[in-house]
C-alpha cells in the first residue's frame, strides 16, 4: 500500500489498527454519540461534548485546563478574526508583564477587593533541593507578585509615563495574552483558573471619546459573535453590581445556552477617571491645563469556546458554525484494494486543490483529506463529533459516476446527498454560508421561543421555577423585565439564582415601572440564570 | 485643514505640535541619529536602537520588558512566518498550563538542576487586605507550583496519558507561550526574566524518527533565520557542558553580531528518553510490547529580535529586513497649501491601493501612509530610526512630474532617488528583494570577515584578546578550531570568556587533533564570546 503524502491529515489515529482498513462507510450508529443526551443531563452533556471533540482536559494542576489541538485551533481562527477587527478599528498589539506589583493592585480600592481572593501570589525567585530530595523556594522576594488576573494596573503605570500631552492620545492598544483567577469550581473553558483572551486598554482626552471606544468595541464583539460565532447575542449596560471592579460602566454581550441560561460572552468597560486618577495617567491639554485622560478595557476569551459549543452543539457532539471551523470541508476517501486507493486519492487531491481555490466569506475554502487507515464508521463519526461542517465521501462507484456523497453537520448523521463533483465545488460555498445562516437562524428562533416579557415578581418566579418539558434542558430563559438598578432586586431574585445580566441597549424603548420597587425604569432588564 | 481618514498611519505623534508642519523635507539631520555609535560603546548603542526605535522598554517589574506596538509587530510578522513553517511540517498548535507542580520539576534531576535557580513560585492563591491597607498573601498551597521556565515535565505528563499505542505517534505539538527564568542582569529582547516564545514538544516511537525530527526543526530555524531575518547562521550540536538540561543532545543556530560575538539564535534538542523515562511516556509496539518514548523540543523567543537588531542595525537606528518590516513601503505625503494637501494624498491613497495589490514573496505588499501633522524632517528620520525598508516621498513637484522619490534604508538616510511613479509600482517587489538580499549578504560578508580558522591555544588567545581596531566594535569573532569536548578545553578558554558555541554541520569535514587535549577530532568547532 503506497504512503499517503505528507499533506494528508493525519492527526493521532484513534480506534481500531489499520487491518480493519477499507470497511465500507455504513457505520452502525448509536441513537446518539454523546451520552447523557442533553435533556438528561446537561452540565455533563457539555463535558462528554467537548471530550468527544478531544477539544480540551482538566491538567494535573488545578483549575488549569490543556486546550487540545482541535480546540486551540478554534481558538486560533477567533483570533484572526477578532485581531483583524481590532486592528481595523485602529488598535495595535503590544505585550506587558505577566506580574502585577502588590502595591499596584492596592492603587484602586474596588479593583483589589473584586481580584484580590483569587490572586496567584509569586512570593520566591529560586528553589533549592532539600535533603529529601524535595524543592523548597527560597530567594523571597521584598514585594510579591501577582500573577495578573487582568492587567489594567500595570498597564497603567505605562501609559501615565507614555502620555504627557493631548497629542500623545488616544493611546489604543490591545493585549494577547493568558490571565489567572483561581477558580474553586473549574469547568472547561467556562471556568479556569488559567485562561487565553485578549485586553484592549485605551486612554482617551474625553468622557465622550472613551464612551465611544467602550461601545465601539462592544459592537465589535456582537458583531464577531453574530456574524461568525453564529450566535445572537443581546447587548447593553450590566448593573451596578455585577460592573467590572472599578469600572464606571461595564456593557457586555450576553448569549443564550440550550439550557436557557445566559452566559457573559465579552465585556467592555466605561473606567471613566477611576484608574488614571489612582494611577496618574495625566496629560496636558491644549490650553497647557493638566487632565487626567478617561480609559476603557474591553475582553474576550476562550470562554467563547464554552459558549459555541453550548450553543450549537447537539446529542452527536459538536457543531462549528463554518467561519470558526478549523476545517470546513472534510474529504474522506473510500476504497478497498491499492489501485482503488491510489484513484480515489487522486480524485481527491484535485478536489481539495479546487476548493482551496474557492472562496467563503474573504478567505479560502478550508478543506482536509482524511486519509488514515482505520474504519470508516468510526472516522466518519469522529468527524461528526468534532463538528467539521460539510463531510465529503468518494469512494470507487462515485468516482465512476463523476459524483461526491455530501452530508451537512446541521442535519441527521446518516442524512447524505450524491452531488456532481463540479456542482460541489461551485456550490461548496454557498453551502457553507446556508449552514451559517442556518446556525444563527435556529439559535435566534431558539432564543425567542424561549424569551418571555413579564409583568410581576409572582410571574418572574413562577416563569423559572417551572419545571423543563420532557425532552428539554431548559429550564427559565431570559425574561424581559423593568427593574431598577436597586438591591432590592438583586435580593428579590437571589433565591431563584438570577440575575439581570444586563439592560438591552437596542429595541429597548420600553419605559415602566419596576416590579420590585415601583420606581420608574427606562426599559427592560434582562432576567437570566447564567454561567 | 480636512482631517485625515481613519485609514491614514496615525500613531501617537512625537515631537513638534502641528503648527510646525508642511515644512519641506530638507531636514537637518545630525551626523547620526543613535548615540553612542556602535564603534564608541556597542552595549549602550543597542540600548538607544531600541529605543529609538520605541520597539520596548523595562517595566516596573524587575526584568520584565514591555513589548512596544512596533516591537511587537515585528514579533507578529515573525510568529506568522514560523507559524506556517511548523504546520507545514506536520505540527499542530496547543496550550498547557503556566504553572508547574514542583514535584514536576523533581522528576528529571538534571533538567531542576538546570532551572531551580531561576524559577518563580507561587506560594499563595488569594490577597487579603491587612489593618495598614496593604495586601497580605494567603491561601497557602499545599505544593508551590513554577511558573514554567520551559515545559517539558507538563507536557510530558499530557503525553504520558495520551500515548498508549504505536497508533498515537508521532505526537507533533507546537505551544506560543510566555514563559519566565528570573534573571538577575537583564537586557531588553536578549535576556528578560518573561520573555515570548515557542516550545515545540514532539513524542516518537524510534531514536531515529526523533533524531530527524530535532533536525528538521534545526533546519526550519536556519532556514527562516537566513531567508526572513537575513541573518546567517551557522548550525550544529553543543558541546556538553552547553546542552539543555535533560538533553541527550542540543543542536543551536548561531549568529554573529556586530561585535562579533555569537548569538544563540533558537535551540532544538533530541532528549532521548530521559524525560520520556521520567515520566513514564511509554507506548505498546506493534508487536504488543511495552516501549519508552524518544522525545525533541525546540524553542525560538523574542531574543530573536535581538538579534535582527544587532545583525543589521546601523548608527541611524534599526533596519528591517523587508520580509519581517511590519511596514515595507511608508508613504509620505508633502505639502504645504490644503490643496496641496488633498492632491497628494489621493495620490498616495492611489499608490497605496497599488502597492497593496502588488506581492512581494508570498504576500501583499505592507504599505502604510503616515500622514501625521508634523515637520518632515522629525516624520522621515522616525522611519529611519525604526527601520522601514522603503520610504517614498511624494509632493507638489513630483505629482507634477509623474514621480516620486525613494529612500532605501539599506543607503545613506540622504539618498533618494526620483523615479517615475508607474515604474515604482513595477519595482517595488524587486526592491524590497534587493534589500533583503542586499542585507543577508552584507551580515554573511561581515561574519566571513572575522571568521578564522586557528591552530593553537596561543592564536586563539592573540584573536580574542587583540584590541578592536579603530573604529569597529568588533572585539575577536569566530575561530574555527580543532577542540575536543572536554572540560579541560572548557577551563582553558574561560579566563577569555569565549566558549564552544557548537560544531559546524556543514562545510566541517574537516578532521584534526585537539589542540588543549591532543585527542583526535572529526572537524572544527567554533569558540566564540557570546550574548
Amino acid at each position: 500500500m503506497p504512503a499517503a503524502s505528507a499533506k494528508d491529515y493525519n492527526p493521532r489515529p484513534l480506534g481500531p489498527p489499520p487491518s480493519s482498513l477499507a470497511q465500507p462507510l455504513e457505520p452502525v450508529m448509536p441513537d446518539h454519540a454523546i451520552s447523557p443526551i442533553r435533556s438528561q443531563d446537561y452540565p455533563e452533556w457539555y463535558q462528554q461534548v467537548v471530550r468527544a471533540a478531544d477539544l480540551a482536559e482538566q491538567s494535573p494542576v488545578r483549575g488549569c485546563m490543556v486546550i487540545k489541538p482541535h480546540g486551540y485551533a478554534i481558538w486560533e481562527r477567533m483570533q484572526t478574526i477578532l485581531d483583524r477587527m481590532f486592528k481595523a478599528t485602529g488598535h495595535q498589539n503590544a505585550y506587558f508583564p505577566l506580574f502585577i506589583p502588590l502595591s499596584y493592585l492596592e492603587q484602586e480600592a474596588k479593583h483589589v477587593e473584586g481580584f484580590a481572593k483569587e490572586c496567584a501570589v509569586v512570593t520566591h525567585h529560586r528553589l533549592e533541593l532539600g535533603p529529601d530530595g524535595k524543592l523548597i523556594p527560597t530567594g523571597k522576594l521584598e514585594e510579591p507578585l501577582v500573577v495578573r488576573p487582568t492587567s489594567e494596573t500595570i498597564i497603567g503605570a505605562m501609559y501615565a509615563k507614555w502620555v504627557q500631552s493631548w497629542r500623545d492620545l488616544p493611546v489604543l492598544i490591545n493585549q494577547w495574552a493568558n490571565v489567572v483567577r483561581w477558580e474553586m469550581r473549574p469547568r472547561l473553558f467556562l471556568r479556569t483558573a488559567e485562561f487565553l483572551w485578549q485586553e484592549g486598554h485605551t486612554a482617551h482626552a474625553t468622557r465622550d471619546e472613551a464612551v465611544e471606544e467602550t461601545l465601539r468595541m462592544l459592537d465589535v464583539y456582537a458583531t464577531f459573535a453574530e456574524r461568525d460565532l453564529a450566535m445572537p447575542v443581546l447587548k447593553g449596560p450590566k448593573p451596578s453590581g455585577e460592573r467590572f471592579p472599578g469600572a464606571v460602566d461595564t456593557f457586555s454581550i450576553e448569549a443564550m445556552m440550550q439550557d436557557g441560561k445566559a452566559l457573559q460572552a465579552g465585556t467592555s468597560h466605561f473606567l471613566g477617571q477611576n484608574f488614571a486618577q489612582a494611577q496618574g495617567i495625566k496629560f496636558s491639554n491644549s490650553s497647557g491645563v493638566e487632565e487626567f485622560c478617561w480609559t476603557t478595557s474591553w475582553g474576550v476569551s476562550t470562554r467563547l469556546i464554552g459558549a459555541v459549543i453550548m450553543t450549537h452543539s447537539d446529542d452527536d457532539g459538536l457543531c462549528l458554525p463554518p467561519r470558526i471551523a478549523p476545517t470546513q470541508v472534510m474529504l474522506l476517501p473510500i476504497h478497498r484494494t491499492d489501485e482503488e486507493r491510489t484513484a480515489v486519492l487522486a480524485c481527491c487531491r484535485q478536489l481539495e486543490a479546487e476548493l482551496s481555490n474557492a472562496r467563503f466569506g474573504d478567505e479560502p475554502i478550508r478543506v482536509r483529506i482524511d486519509a488514515r487507515d482505520m474504519r470508516g464508521g468510526d472516522k466518519v463519526w469522529q468527524h461528526v463529533k468534532q463538528g467539521v461542517p460539510l463531510r465529503v465521501e468518494i469512494g470507487p462507484r462515485d468516482l465512476a459516476a463523476g459524483a461526491v456523497s455530501v452530508s451537512r453537520r446541521d442535519r441527521g448523521p446518516r442524512e447524505r446527498a450524491a452531488m456532481p463533483l463540479g456542482q460541489f465545488v461551485a456550490e461548496a460555498a454557498g453551502l457553507l454560508d446556508d449552514i451559517q445562516r442556518g446556525m444563527f437562524d435556529r439559535a435566534k428562533a431558539f432564543r425567542d421561543q424561549h424569551s418571555v416579557r413579564l409583568g410581576s415578581t409572582a410571574e418572574v418566579v413562577e416563569f423559572f421555577e417551572r419545571p423543563a418539558e420532557k425532552g428539554s434542558p431548559v429550564q427559565g430563559g431570559f425574561a424581559h423585565v423593568h427593574v431598577a438598578d436597586d438591591p432590592a432586586v438583586t435580593a428579590m431574585f437571589d433565591p431563584l439564582k438570577v440575575t439581570v445580566r444586563c439592560i438591552p441597549l437596542e429595541g429597548n424603548d420600553d419605559p415602566g415601572t419596576c416590579i420590585v420597587t415601583g420606581r420608574p425604569v427606562t426599559g427592560r432588564s434582562v432576567l437570566a440564570r447564567s454561567y
